[in-house]
């Protein structure tokens, strides 16, 4: 797996508070619910550039997940804080990738991961040209 | 709460075995997820008397949920095997009640509830006639 | 059901935004996750008044939920804020009942409900005394 | 990705249908949801080799996820029947890969994907020998 960030590529984070629904029997975070934050990472990454996800779904532009990754190196318990940091990997014309690094509150890597995208119509299938503002993205 | 089941109603079952996902950080089911075994309940109820929610939805007709209601009466841990027992509690123009009652492998009460629903249409809002298929849901 | 906030209840709020993994395949959240927001307004109403929950836990004191209600008034969709308005219904010697209203940003009622927590031992099943602490829930 | 299943390895199915739950605003089956769907791939291919998962984890073994990857090649709506394909793909001496294929009911895969496990004590941090009647899932 690729250091986190990418290089060059600019990151953005977002904090959250562990939810009592997202613990597992093992009392810690369970683990398909990073991809979840994964999911809101990168919808807040977008939207600090402007780009309300929402929006783009309206209009027939959806970024569905082609292939997902994560490696998981701690635990985190329910009420704890946790750290989103997201970056854009890499975009091409129908495709992005991002990147992801998810901290405790004293800095400690929880998990790393990456998401695969494909821009595709209404249709959920045919993949189409990112929509332009998306270049918005890339600083 | 109304014993289960109501009077004079037929009731199906089908059981289900707790999902690692659906436990919470005390070992149990997490309360929410009882609304979600209901809803398996009641997807396999109205099967079973031939009818397929899949089908409904896509025909139009959405059964919202209006109102829901649970009583707790006993944990259940992962890898358990629940029985979930439902039942049409009452039927009107344009909607419908179900109750149900959770149980563990050894018919101890685990969770008794209902559902209300409102038959609406493609716009998720303005309520309309149940489609006459589901007085089979009577019997 | 009463009224939002029961007479003479204090209440409090927290803002959250629909996330996409909540939404349902009719585009709106999907109803069990109503009990999550409640779940999530009676954390942070604690919080406020001084008791964290997870360390409640830790201490051997578990508030399971007994019983929970709620109706649905209107729908929801993704990216949305939401308001969670919570209130303390009533407390007894080992019981508790919270009340809430969950609104859109516009203050349109989305969903009100209860939920009755009953507080137990590390067993998860003997009611013992509520903490003398939860009293500061009550101003 | 290697092919699937990888090359020796037995495999084991479970068939399952898709939740109303677990489906998103797409009308689709929620990515991360398929890591879910792998562990019941793997609970069930531990049991069909005499090994119940709930049982290791009440002696103390604990397999946490250290690493998951998918890859996602077509959508499933709710009601559809899936089939979870698992075999193991590597053993050592305190870690597991097992790796997924989840196809339709007509044989057109959906997802592929692995999951890497490390043994731990009930601390969920040190890690230990597989318990010996893991060697079951060999074969």
């Amino acid at each position: 797996m690729t250091p986190f960030p990418p290089a060059g590529a600019a990151e953005r984070t977002v904090r959250l508070r562990v939810r009592y629904d997202e613990v597992d029997g093992m009392g810690v975070v369970h683990h398909p619910n990073f991809l979840v934050y994964f999911e809101i990472g990168r919808t807040e990454y977008m939207r600090e550039a402007g780009v309300r996800y929402a929006d783009l779904e309206r209009r027939g532009f959806l970024l569905v997940v082609t292939a997902a990754s994560a490696r998981y190196l701690a635990n985190v318990a329910y009420d704890d804080e946790i750290v989103v940091r997201t970056a854009l990997a890499s975009m091409g014309r129908a495709s992005l990738r991002f990147a992801y690094a998810i901290e405790d509150s004293k800095g400690r890597i929880l998990c790393e991961g990456t998401t695969d995208h494909c821009c595709v119509g209404p249709d959920k299938k045919r993949p189409i040209r990112l929509p332009p503002e998306l270049a918005r993205l890339k600083r």
